[in-house]
């Protein structure tokens, strides 16, 4: 297949989860009546980004893969024969959850799943608490569309995770995220965190030669009690190609569908006129497995 | 020292050395006389970009370190107080050359020097027939100003790099650059190559959390006999901060000189932000060593 159309759901939450979960599936089928190949839904998408605040009756939110949602979308891959990219949190034993990615396939199987390798602690995103690191490492899940290089939200300031992938063969690098605003910066301070999201993301997608999706949250997400300011989701999902140009790009403020159709076969191409690859100095790398050289 | 003010040097060549290092020396005085602590020198910025073609005869022009450029710009820094980074074909021994970055301090001595670790090669880039790739590592050099994480021009597409001199405690990434466009391209593609390095670099100030100053070329520079339609340098040599926003960026068609003050405490208040180094995933980032992971 040379050439896919991809969706992002771009979408904001609420506590009720069969309403965010029917959004979100009226979302997909929307994508697929528009041909998508694909559509690739945001961070834990079936609620609230609950990470901006400690609460231990959050865990009553986690859930097995396979689950519910599993069997939901699941069901709505097949019915719609739409391959997806979901989110959930997962419990894998009592005292051990991740926050983790699901892929199901145009036939409702799952392809497989990612477990979100680094995860980020500030303010209002208590992630350590809640998610133990991903012990999958970056495999790409192979699925009848390609190889594709799913990771999660922090995992997307890493040049390393987004290599790795692209050295274990992934086609499309895909990042479900949950990011923001805090209200009280200064919209300069905005501005520059945005803007150095998206341009950490398409740096990705040139180092590599390959597309990039990354689906975000939007709305605005109050704090529990004394816990910060809130969080302004930004929106901006967007598509990158292979050169990291713009395929697509969504705004910052309403729900939306983004879609674009992307030729696999640009890697070729564009990997023929940069060879990044052929000239990494691996034997000079050494340090990368380090902490810090001191 | 908590700000600086740097100047890159944008500036077209001719085959004429003393000519090009002349007018290297006048930016250098102005950039000195409107306070710079720092200048940085384009790639190469002794003659023409040579390696349009191979010719063993270009080997002419390497020259050992210490030897005439060194001492040239030596005195330069002393005379006008402030730190230059400079670039030239580096004469190691018979049939061994490097494409070296030097480094000397405002009282002229030889801070240190770096040999360009990833070397590119493509149609009307045939760098491989002249540069042995650097064995110094990628190890940031130690200046009155701080330690400079000095590397060339390919090196910037590589995150790996820009992270190892990070992990070494580099303060800032500055790459002396020549790319530029195939004036047969079609325009899309001149600037999506053009986004896709301002871009990349931006990212690895991002990544890292340092400001990054990339000097490149400009103008055009045919051919010898039929290899290819020359370049145009595309200059847009820009200066990022810690969070890889915009301090200053030169226009794409002219020499001129671009200087900005940095801070360089933001360094700490953008990593508090954004503590990526904290939570890098060194267990799992063994396959960064590896060719391909197949």
């Amino acid at each position: 297949m040379n050439k896919i159309v991809a969706a992002l759901v771009q979408q904001s939450c609420s506590e009720d989860r069969d309403e965010n979960l029917s959004k979100s599936i009226g979302y997909i089928r929307e994508a697929a009546a528009q041909g998508a190949d694909l559509v690739v839904l945001q961070e834990l998408h079936g609620g609230v980004y609950f990470c901006q605040s400690e609460d231990p009756d959050r865990f009553d939110a986690a859930e097995p893969i396979p689950g519910p949602t599993t069997e939901l979308l699941s069901a709505t891959a097949k019915e719609s024969n739409v391959l997806i990219v979901a989110s959930l949190f997962e419990k894998r034993a009592a005292g051990l959850y991740h926050n983790t990615a699901l892929v199901l396939d145009k036939d409702g199987s799952v392809a497989g799943k990612y477990r979100k390798m680094h995860i980020p602690d500030d303010p209002s995103y208590y992630e350590k608490y809640y998610f133990t690191p991903g012990d999958l490492g970056f495999t790409p899940i192979s699925t009848s569309i390609g190889k594709l290089g799913v990771m999660v939200c922090w995992d997307q300031w890493y040049p390393e995770a987004a290599r790795l992938m692209a050295l274990a063969g992934a086609e499309l690098l895909i990042y479900p995220t949950a990011i923001g605003w805090d209200p009280a910066d200064p919209v300069k301070e905005q501005q520059r965190q945005l803007d150095a999201w998206v341009t950490i993301q398409r740096a990705h997608a040139i180092a590599n030669g390959i597309p990039l999706l990354a689906a975000n949250r939007v709305g605005f997400e109050p704090a529990p009690g004394e816990n910060g300011n809130g969080i302004t989701f930004w929106g901006n999902s967007f598509i990158a190609g292979s050169q990291g140009e713009f395929l697509a790009e969504g705004g910052n403020t309403k729900e939306e569908l983004i879609l674009s159709e992307i030729d696999l076969c640009r890697t070729e191409s564009v990997r023929r006129i940069w060879p990044f690859l052929r000239d990494r100095r691996i034997d000079a790398y050494g340090g990368l497995l380090q902490r810090y050289l001191d």
